[in-house]
């Protein structure tokens, strides 16, 4: 049974401000739910459908605080989901452990992407090709938006993301700068060793002025008809799949 | 001066019942518009900002019926964009030519792709990488959904768009048919020629179970991390960059 006050606790963790109080967010959906009960992140309060339940592992649910039995109803009420017949986790935010760039394998840097799609998606690429880490800029969109999480489709449980000033950062980095950039080299003309870091700029401006400087390796992906350009989270799959071929 | 009556008649052009009545569609914001404009769709009505219509090219005026000038409120209260300071065109549907298969260039066909986001995201890499046709199964998106055209950022103009019975129409076709599944082969293991038809599935189904007998190529992204899947609309970035490197 779903009280009046944890339906507002759960109403209230959409909004960045309450999951900044709380250091709380919310998954949603059979698939992402599932996802994150399987990882580390700790799961406080499970919402479930008792057909969701009892398909679930005992396993499982022994690794979370609360579980409450409710309607197909109560999720849709709480959640941002048109329709969810499974569950709602609310899940704490980890502590971010401060990281430097890793120079051996290839990690993903975000210079503001802002839309939420767009961020999930890219994160849900990452894992696709095996990428680890994500550094955003801090007017990147925030990953424990539902919207963020939800497009994920549960990889940001296996691929970490990282808020932190870019400049900064690469600068005490040394590791190769590939950036996405209009007058870059065509992808198709060059050996892309998978190490270092790539930058995408945001949905309007790119790159922006102040990181253009880091960037050592300029490149870009050769189109054949009339787009100006990609979205983001394409063009990044598609760098993506170039660096893994 | 916007009149509340064609106020009326922007809004119902949100909802597919008008357009199929009226046989019209919307155009919001700078770009789309101004593609409109360039191209051979006839734009009935262009609701903009006196702003934007300095800047116009005189030529791209004559070939419009109606010019109203309004204020920024005016086209965010008739349109689906947050925020919009150019223009809306009130544009009409095509008659749609029947068409079969092209056997000397690559085509994509779309087995239910039913987000209007994912369809317009398509449409636009169909565009950046010069593919003119686009078969779409009846239950796919429709293409003349404010959400689909706004996402295509104006490649709608240059990519035909076709609904059909995509079994009927590829029994009767004889090209290849390269599909995205699963258990087909990886797409960096072999040479892919450029024609043909690219079918890919559902976001939740995949490639339907009356078309898969028909496809005479499978094909799949090879992956090396955690993800399950990619997006549809970043799965046919990534196989199109494939076709074409």
């Amino acid at each position: 049974m779903l009280s009046k006050r944890l339906s507002k606790y759960f109403k209230s963790l959409q909004l960045k401000k309450y999951r900044l109080q709380e250091r709380k967010f919310l998954v949603e959906g059979a698939k992402g739910v599932l996802e994150v009960l399987k990882s580390d992140f700790q799961v406080a309060t499970l919402l479930a459908t008792p057909d969701f339940l009892s398909t679930l592992d005992p396993s499982l649910r022994t690794t979370t605080n609360e579980i409450i039995e409710c309607k197909v109803a109560d999720l849709e009420a709480v959640g941002t989901f048109k329709s969810n017949n499974a569950a709602i986790a609310i899940v704490s935010i980890p502590e971010q452990a401060s990281i430097s760039i890793p120079s051996n394998e290839l990690s993903l840097a975000l210079d503001d992407v802002k839309d939420p799609g767009n961020l999930g998606t890219i994160i849900r690429i990452a894992d696709w090709y095996g990428i680890k880490h994500i550094f955003c800029s801090p007017e990147t969109a925030d990953l424990y938006n539902p919207k963020v999480i939800n497009a994920t489709m549960g990889s940001f449980t296996r691929v970490s993301v990282h808020y932190a000033n870019l400049v900064g950062l690469i600068e005490s980095s040394g590791v190769p700068v590939f950036g996405a950039l209009l007058d870059g080299e065509s992808i198709r003309e060059r050996k892309l060793a998978a190490n270092g870091l790539l930058v995408m700029g945001s949905e309007s401006q790119g790159i922006s002025a102040s990181l253009r400087p880091l960037v050592t390796d300029p490149i870009y992906i050769p189109g054949r008809g009339g787009a100006e350009s990609l979205n983001v989270a394409v063009a990044t799959a598609v760098m993506l799949d170039n660096f893994f071929r």
